[in-house]
């Protein structure tokens, strides 16, 4: 087996990189297409599912897709540093191929709204974090102004390289399958995710690597639904953090995603992302977070509409790990306390 | 790219299935073997040292590569549950993989001895936890005695499929290097690991897939080292809770692939298993569980000893998520609290 060379090596031709781009990378990309016949089952009429388990790359989640690139432009443009407004995996990403970069990462967050546990990674990755008064919005307009004026490149979503890079899963995905798949389901926060993917299905096909182009099925939280409902949401709220955003960067360009693939929006429940989310576990051996798990419970909220014999991928957007809470307050597993230390008790509890 | 099918399908030849096992898989394996430049230069003499990111495995650990080897030969042996005593990274793979091939998942455990946050992945994979009044060699007892007079498979070290998946590793990395590297840095729990390495390797080298055989080089906390001073730990104490093991299962296997590959034993301060794990967040961008650090701990202990420009492999065994307090506690990030939201406090913290 040849070894992975990170997603960069791996598709060279198709990013906007040079032979004088210093590659920063961490081996991401390659992350497996997994078939999970238990929901392709409740589905039935033929149609076949797989999860694209993105939360395997090397920070945990399908940001490194795009870090690497913008990590790597930010270094030929011998930038000192990168600057983000993020709590979660974002400030992840950025702050560990920064620091691999040997550039610094600054994370700009909210003061006193954080909890420790969201910022372990940036931590870890040694980033510097500058907790300011004042909301989450304000926090973006300051690294946005610090980006104009200072030699610190801004890596949130709309640095134009993150894209490049996420596009690289779809690549991935036609390259496993032999083709395009029917439908695409994807959850959508600042909805760069479903762009880069149609932006990459799209150049796939035009260089004749499938013949299909999926249609883009794009889920949102009922809580947070702005491409839904076609309006910004003032105070967004659902258990899926990953994708609570009201007012998302990439609309317009998610929008005509939609509309030229003939796919969808559709809005999906706390609950019902917490129902998928349990089977995947529990039925699949598979942990994602909350948001990844809208890819699956729109699938099955729209299952009647999957034409027969399709195949279908769903885009797990990030490992579950990074929420460890929400596994523990929603499992299906039984939980046995107190037992005595004898095989009678312990056979007997097991059912034999 | 070709799609990784998973280490099995991949290491057929290699291992003990036939066309009629049903491959239970979550396409494990084919994890980064990355350079680590920060690491190396400290030793100099042209050093070259990778690490081995087994925590990219699908539920985080390399426990999944013997896993899915267990689990597929449960499965072939109509197994209707498999059973193990673990709070850690056996239960979770257990779990995960028990769980998608359709069978029962039974973890034993001391009662009111866990953290709920240990069993996280556990739980979320479906399993059925029994909390048994007594310790863990109680409950280890159990396990056994339960696998040999009911229906179940006990997946605990054991379990000789294990190691059978685990030596995939070590054919990774040849194949990824083109040859087996110098030294191979590992640490030592329960010492199974180390055991399917040299398996993998010897097996590599007698098919003529390398000239080379690395010295096993296997790392202990200080406080858990039965294997370096050669006796029983009772107490184990360590901050490496995955290799916080007294008495170690393979010792023997151990000691012998230590003294065919004239490698070496020895044991490092959790003081260094920490310096080394914040060392590999902060300058590499790569973040794994404590123990796993104690391969790049001992390497660096062992610096000197290092011949000239060879070439050094550390396993890091699992994902630093798994321990999201250990990083909240142990980092080099630099925290700014309660700033003044406009640009000229931001860029004067900054240092602009």
């Amino acid at each position: 087996m040849q070894d992975w060379p990170g997603l960069i090596e791996a598709y060279r031709s198709w990013l906007p990189v040079s032979d004088t781009t210093p590659v920063v990378t961490l081996k991401e990309g390659a992350t497996p297409l997994i078939p999970v016949n238990s929901i392709a089952e409740r589905i039935g009429r033929g149609v076949k599912v797989y999860v694209k388990y993105d939360g395997l790359n090397p920070t945990g989640s399908f940001k490194d897709r795009g870090m690497t690139m913008a990590i790597s432009k930010a270094k030929e443009a011998n930038c000192e540093g990168v600057i983000c407004a993020s709590t979660g995996n974002t400030s992840a990403a950025a702050a560990a191929y920064a620091r691999r970069a040997g550039m610094r990462a600054f994370v700009l967050i909210p003061d006193g709204y954080v909890a420790q546990g969201k910022l372990a990674q940036a931590l870890v990755y040694g980033s510097e974090v500058l907790a300011i008064r004042g909301n989450f919005d304000r926090a973006l307009d300051i690294v946005q102004e610090m980006a104009l004026k200072y030699p610190v490149t801004l890596v949130n979503s709309v640095n134009p390289y993150r894209l490049q890079g996420q596009k690289t899963a779809a690549f991935e995905i036609v390259d496993a399958l032999g083709e395009a798949p029917e439908w695409l389901c994807i959850p959508m926060g600042n909805a760069g995710n479903i762009t880069a993917y149609w932006m990459g299905f799209q150049e796939y096909k035009q260089a004749g690597k499938c013949q299909l182009l999926p249609q883009m099925m794009g889920f949102q939280a009922s809580g947070s639904a702005p491409l839904v409902f076609n309006k910004t949401v003032n105070n967004p709220n659902t258990i899926a953090t990953a994708i609570r955003i009201g007012n998302p960067v990439n609309k317009e360009k998610a929008i005509a995603a939609k509309s030229s693939s003939n796919g969808a929006f559709l809005d999906v429940s706390d609950e019902k992302i917490i129902e998928a989310y349990k089977l995947l576990g529990r039925e699949e051996g598979i942990f994602c977070e909350p948001a990844s798990a809208a890819s699956v419970a729109g699938l099955l909220k729209r299952a009647s509409e999957v034409p027969s014999g399709a195949t279908v991928v769903c885009v797990l957007t990030g490992n579950g790990l990074k929420d460890p809470d929400c596994a523990i307050n929603n499992n299906d597993a039984t939980f046995h306390a107190d037992l005595n230390p004898d095989l009678t008790t312990v056979a007997r509890v097991m059912g034999f």
